[in-house]
């Protein structure tokens, strides 16, 4: 039986996309550049996983998610012809991930859940990044629990058993919570019970990515985070 | 100007004397043992000090404040002849400290500075112990940050400086908040701001340790919580 649920952020708790394309709506208005944001919004967001795997791989020394977030940015900018954009432009710009807006069950789902476990992030965003969007969207951890603390990326077994650590319980008392089967997987290789959520929206309307997941996989199978919150008894 | 106000806990934000004793006494009823508790409750806290200073010195590898609080509490049950006690019996009553009450303007003045500040811990309690605190006495953390985080106990630099790094502020930006002026001279001596906040109950009434403080020795110095999101206009 689970004691304490870790979450998943982007995609699961919040919807990355359509926020990004509006802070860089927002960032073309101000500078007089248009473009296409959703497309960039999709190039920023893919060239992530690449990026971790430079830092997993010893390339680049350890580096944030807002490190690695502004990497890729000065890149696509520069790809996009968008030039002459001062620093601390690029930096609030790029701080759009601090500012991602939840999905409309996040949280009542949340609120739900917290009153029956502990529930923490553990995602691959930095502590100041999963601090400010909480403080901002209202989000009601009981912790904010990072890759960064433990220097290693998900699905890296050191992130989801150092959370399990951190909260004094044993991997298999910890149930990651998350949108994403390749995440799910990993918690369940180190250990973890599991629960899918699905998000059907993340990548755009009419742009589903269906999941490969077998029949049993997960421990859990919800439709949001009411329907989670439902089957887990919150 | 601040940007984050850090916050020590025990003693700060949490009465842990008057919690201790009352956990103590729920304890020796249940176990039909009649002690001076008070007496425990204050050689329990005393015995911490040393215990992390062995830590420091590096004669006892890294361990939690749960494990440092354990390892003083069976040696003070046995030198008060309390035996036969079961080892989750023992391990309930050490997370006593995960059950201390805060002072009664704790949550209120909490909840005006989140208002307008980053609010974080930074104590030398483990996570799970500020996030089962927090939990239970309504605590409105932003994040949870513990010296656990940086393996260095307060007052060594490491643990001032890794909470900014966490926050993504510069130390001049980050304001540590606590009831003890050596906590507040380690915060102090990284590049901290400083507030004082004067808990003149903390080792019970009338046992006051009035501070030794040279004027303007710290940035704010407060009555309790109110005062202090007064003087920080939040």
């Amino acid at each position: 039986m689970a004691k304490a649920l870790a979450f998943d952020v982007f995609g699961t708790v919040v919807d990355w996309r359509s926020s990004v394309i509006r802070e860089l709506d927002e960032f073309g208005r101000a500078h007089g550049v248009q473009r296409d944001w959703a497309a960039f919004a999709d190039d920023w967001r893919a060239g992530y996983p690449p990026a971790m795997d430079r830092v997993r791989r010893g390339e680049l020394p350890w580096t944030t998610i807002d490190g690695l977030h502004r990497m890729i940015l000065v890149e696509l900018l520069d790809t996009a012809g968008v030039t002459g954009v001062d620093a601390a432009a690029v930096d609030h710009l790029n701080r759009a991930w601090h500012r991602l807006d939840p999905w409309p069950d996040a949280v009542d789902g949340l609120t739900r859940l917290k009153a029956r476990y502990v529930i923490t992030t553990l995602s691959n965003g930095n502590v100041s990044l999963l601090t400010n969007m909480a403080k901002r969207a209202g989000l009601p951890w009981d912790c904010v629990i990072s890759a960064e603390l433990f220097r290693h990326y998900k699905p890296d077994p050191e992130a989801y058993l150092g959370c399990a650590e951190l909260l004094d319980v044993a991997p298999g008392e910890l149930m990651l919570v998350a949108a994403h089967a390749s995440d799910l997987r990993g918690a369940k290789r180190a250990g973890l019970m599991t629960a899918y959520v699905d998000r059907p929206l993340e990548y755009g309307a009419g742009r589903r990515r269906p999941p490969k997941i077998e029949d049993g996989e997960f421990d859990v199978m919800a439709a949001d985070f009411a329907d989670l919150a439902d089957q887990l008894g919150a």
